[in-house]
């Protein structure tokens, strides 16, 4: 990231992500500005869509600018084609003025797939990292955990897995307040000698490293807030992370077809406190972490108040100059 | 198996097996005895223990015989060491009866890995399948799907998931009463180019097959009923089904940690039903797939309640003689 560290950091949002655009995203833009008003607002998209948004907000006065775009990449697009036919689409223009130091950070409810592989063209990787991973916060017990990879990375190498681990490190030292972060290995044993040959192979590493490693953590206990960073490869990690997903609808269909009326009448109010709770995953949107720039991913179905804490949270990171923090460690660990 | 298709089948079940022994797995037997009437039970272990029992449930009359066993494997011992060290232990015995025709399903809530281990050892494979698969039947909104592998095999190859979709078919025919079971993939995406190798390779393979494949499904989908057998390797099913038995205890720390009195009152009801559709899974207890015979494991922590299904499950395996068939099937698609 070129500038270093911000006071008062430019945060680049794609007013054309997620499945309904500036309706959605630009009030929840709009929000994290007036909760926070220590950074700027950098609104990139179809602009009589933007500012029939931020008339209806009364936002005129506000710390932001739009930057009109005549293309958006859509949900279904192949990433790369989608990025080399739209060099004037709300994504690519976003990142390219992030790369070019205009703003400091870049957020989009867009193609996951298209921010990913816009964000390593664009912006690129830091030095020490082969491959950025997705990090993305997860609800426990006891708060939340920080799981990464979840599916930028389907095929990892041991070495890999403990440069998450190393990102994980730092992000929760730096942005969740943890003194000595617990790191975990996602596997399906507690013993070292459990799991497939990456596993294994992580863990030791893990185990060798400077990390306040705890060992494996199983699925069935990485709810119950046993660690505060937890590595795995992308194929498994965007298989859990999915599977959480899925754990709401499975109450609301339960109640819908396989229970009582009087069953029915506990599961639906137990379904929307879940359903707040698991909420809390997407408060923070998704995070590449590995990149030369801060780029924050909501989910496609982010409703205003997501975005908003996903703009927070992209506001945090050029703050506190996350990518410059990654790049010292990885390098004085490498 | 020897003797091919009962009438009248013969259940070994490991007393000894369990958190608890005789006196959780013994009243189960002995229930599914009760209802069913249509197989004979033998129970292996520590005599005066199976009597002490059999006495209390006033259970002399019924068809059943004790087979007095002088060792019992603990859940702590590794595997291959404890069935060579152990050949007087119930699950070596019962085992060794079912290779030798005296009984004709095998069923313990002992030590998944020894189960295994011994499964293999003393029965031995089909012919058709190099590695067997642990089969489980997982709770859905509509009912139930059985997954396979969950964790006999951590590393797969493309022809072993095509194997274990077979037999899983074979199984959804025989013993769920499926016409034309929808087999799937468990995978990161829907579109056949998602995924790691091994599940490209894989999809190809099974669209390619004889089998109703309905294509990949991911783990947002895999609760809500969209197919009957869900073919993953071992690595993988392992974390799904912790994961999914994380989910109530998940709940239940939300309940007792992070909620309101208000939120408590709402959320322990809702517990108590969500357990008792998960117990669902539990009721066959896992299945071995593609072993010469029929071995049943249940989870260790398995109540009598859980035991009566799973040995009744064990009966119907036997009576159907579900391992002929699933050679013959493999055979023909071989």
């Amino acid at each position: 990231m070129p500038g270093g560290s911000q006071k008062h950091p430019i945060v680049a949002v794609d007013a054309m992500g997620g499945d309904f655009g500036p309706p959605v995203v630009v009030p929840g833009a709009v929000a994290a500005l007036r909760e926070a008003k220590d950074f700027s607002l950098a609104l990139y998209g179809e602009a009589d869509g933007i500012h029939a948004e931020l008339a209806a907000l009364d936002a005129a006065d506000l710390d932001l600018t739009v930057h009109p775009c005549q293309q958006a990449i859509d949900m279904a697009e192949s990433p790369a084609a989608a990025i080399r036919a739209k060099p004037d689409s709300s994504i690519v223009r976003g990142l390219t003025d992030h790369k070019a130091g205009k703003v400091d950070a870049f957020f989009s409810a867009g193609s996951t797939g298209a921010v990913v592989a816009a964000s390593l063209i664009v912006v690129g990787r830091l030095p020490s990292v082969d491959r950025p991973a997705i990090a993305s916060v997860i609800p426990t017990t006891a708060g939340s955990l920080l799981l990464l990879d979840v599916g930028a990375n389907v095929q990892c190498t041991p070495q890999l897995l403990l440069t998450f681990a190393q990102m994980g490190d730092v992000y929760a030292r730096e942005m969740l307040g943890h003194d000595r972060p617990r790191i975990a290995l996602l596997n399906i044993g507690e013993e070292e000698s459990k799991g497939n040959e990456l596993a294994i192979a992580a863990h030791r590493l893990l185990r060798a490293s400077r990390l306040n490693f705890v060992g494996n953590v199983e699925a069935r206990r990485l709810l119950q807030g046993v660690a505060d960073v937890v590595v795995t490869d992308g194929f498994t990690g965007n298989m859990v992370l999915k599977l959480i997903e899925g754990f709401a609808p499975f109450l609301q269909g339960l109640a819908e077809r396989g229970a009582s009326a009087e069953e029915r009448a506990v599961l639906l109010p137990a379904l929307r406190i879940l359903q707040r709770r698991l909420d809390y995953a997407e408060y923070g949107g998704a995070l590449l972490l590995g990149i030369d720039g801060v780029s924050v991913i909501g989910h496609g179905a982010s409703s205003s108040r997501a975005v908003r804490s996903a703009v927070l949270v992209a506001a945090g990171l050029a703050r506190r100059d996350i990518p410059a923090k990654l790049q010292a460690r990885l390098h004085a660990d490498g």
